[in-house]
């Protein structure tokens, strides 16, 4: 997969406009130029999505002064002109036998360090780094962290709609029956209800009932579900090519008081972490505000993870929130704010809002209730 | 997406061994181990396939004399525990926050030339490249390009299998109404069908209806087929963890004379490779038989691809059928011989079986008619 559908209102204009934003952001880097594979870079900038990513070159070769070139196998060229952003630059095709690691080293000066799309396959880097002896390379994500991460209000408004997606298809399936169901039977509930409400691509639908939930990365299996449950959702995908990612956990019948208390504290951690959010904040600051609440609660070792991810048209990108990441928040920017509690063999709990900086604080993307529901 | 399902019938002494011949395999082409991200390689080597490839290392790490280790983020060990090579190497986690690079570099020597898979992601061949500073890297499918390429008989049952389930599809779709559909409807049947015949994933459903066809990369689109269209069917994906790939070329109606001539020749082409197919010729030779008899028909320029590509736990991989390469058959490769004419802006035409080696020849693993069928 390479990235979802672009959302179709954007036209030529817009993306010239980004990827001479690309390019100045990289010679601000110090970098001589970028270059970008299919995936979500690429999507970016070019609204291209090959149908495959595969052994054959496919490479955007931004530099400055230079117009933008697609190099791209003959055989897909077809596919790419119909893509928005090609008005906006030239495709250079190559054939099967052809070399087109050196016709990408003709479109370069040669020398100088040149960003690479982070999913680029380590088979094409080497080619790069082969053909191109006097360049260097930085990870575009390490070299250009915020390329994509300051949203516009158009994918903006983008986002909101696929959140406000995920937000219906939670309030679906907390009315659908839980007790005596899989795991997955209720995952393949959540995924046509995220495919109902817009949805092209489901990325994840996370149901880890009981001691599944102790593991975050848990997705869904055989295991059915009973009364006396815990159980975190986490679902998302794309929608018109931007991301949605939230989390409830909801409790099949009464909870216990434990069960309960824990519930609250996580509640309360990603309540701090979405007032933390700010222009000028630092990303570890959401991080500390979120963990600081559940330490306070002396459940500290068991949120092992960080608090949050940025989302854009990937469901997972920069900036992350996490100890150590003193980027400054800036307005347009949207990440997840997603603190959890998980105890090994028991249950775990995590809440989960995409949430988007203003020009004064924080605005969820999400926003069912926090309060944890009681589902059949 | 990171490879299929892995086929439950293999164990853990059936990943020992696929790792110790890899080992062996690397040490013999002077490699001081492998490197093996998520995708086909780590699947073929461990059945271990994470649900996504992110930007959160997950590494295999292979060297002579050293138990297999499994680099893997703290969260997705769980899973990576239940793989069924699991047993067969040691997880070595790591959390957000520490360095993965760093991990993996303590786990080598630090010196001599590394392959690493072709998908590994250029941010974490970066990530190596600094950690190891005085290590090489080589492409997997450079270094190794016959590490998956030879099947045993285990993995031959599952190719057939494949093919046959293809096979049965297209006895399937033949029967089906194609005027006034479109191109797309017929994508969508040809996907539940696959499914229906066991597939668990489908990687592509080409449907290219009229001039359509004469794009070989055209998928499936909005155009509404009509009679007297030559429509090229090119179908595959995954089942029980390895990979069908056929294409038919079908015509709504009766054909013209001109089409019923090109199907002629790309049929009598397609038997010319595969009667080339026999251990120790060379890809080359595939795709000079199949090329020969276009060129003869005077449709050469219209052939514009390589006449085939290695299948197996991927739908895509070495070895390829293209001049210059000089790579002898061996017994129990598999591969497409899949030679085709595109007359642009008319029809295409494209016929394909896959072929494995046997002691004496070629065994397809597709076989319905390679007569031109005229559907509805």
């Amino acid at each position: 997969m390479t990235g979802g559908t672009p959302a179709a209102r954007f036209t030529a204009d817009d993306y010239r406009a980004r990827m001479a934003r690309a390019v100045r952001s990289a010679a601000d880097a110090g970098l001589a130029g970028l270059l970008v594979a299919p995936g979500p870079d690429l999507v970016w900038l070019t609204g291209y999505a090959p149908s495959a990513d595969t052994e054959r070159l496919t490479l955007l070769v931004l530099a400055p002064g230079r117009r933008p070139v697609l190099v791209v196998p003959a055989l897909e060229a077809p596919d790419a002109e119909k893509a928005a952003g090609a008005p906006a630059l030239t495709l250079r095709d190559w054939t099967d036998g052809q070399d087109p690691y050196a016709a990408t080293a003709a479109l370069l000066d040669g020398s100088g360090r040149l960003g690479v799309s982070d999913n680029t396959w380590a088979l094409h880097l080497l080619g790069l780094q082969r053909a191109l002896p006097g360049t260097s390379y930085a990870a575009l994500t390490e070299a250009l962290p915020l390329l994509r991460a300051v949203k516009d209000p158009a994918e903006l408004e983008l986002m909101a709609a696929a959140g406000a997606a995920a937000d219906a298809a939670f309030e679906e399936i907390r009315t659908v029956r839980f007790a005596g169901r899989r795991e997955s039977d209720v995952a393949a509930d959540l995924d046509a209800l995220l495919r109902r409400f817009g949805h092209s691509r489901v990325d994840f639908t996370i149901v880890a009932s009981g001691p599944n939930g102790a593991n975050p990365h848990h997705e869904a299996g055989d295991r059915v579900i009973r009364v006396g449950d815990m159980i975190v959702l986490d679902f998302g995908g794309l929608k018109d090519g931007y991301g949605s990612d939230t989390s409830r956990t909801v409790h099949v019948g009464a909870p216990t008081e434990e069960e309960r208390r824990v519930h609250d504290l996580v509640r309360e951690a990603q309540e701090a972490g979405f007032r933390a959010v700010r222009p000028g904040a630092a990303c570890q600051d959401v991080d500390r505000a979120a963990r600081a609440v559940i330490d306070g609660g002396g459940y500290g070792p068991y949120f092992i993870h960080r608090t949050g991810h940025g989302i854009g048209v990937t469901t997972h990108e920069p900036p992350y929130m996490i100890e150590g990441e003193e980027q400054p928040l800036l307005p347009g920017m949207c990440f997840s704010v997603e603190p959890g509690v998980y105890l090994p063999g028991r249950f775990g709990v995590r809440i989960e809002d995409i949430v988007t900086v203003t020009e004064d604080g924080g605005r969820r993307l999400n926003d069912t209730t926090r309060e944890m529901v009681v589902v059949e």
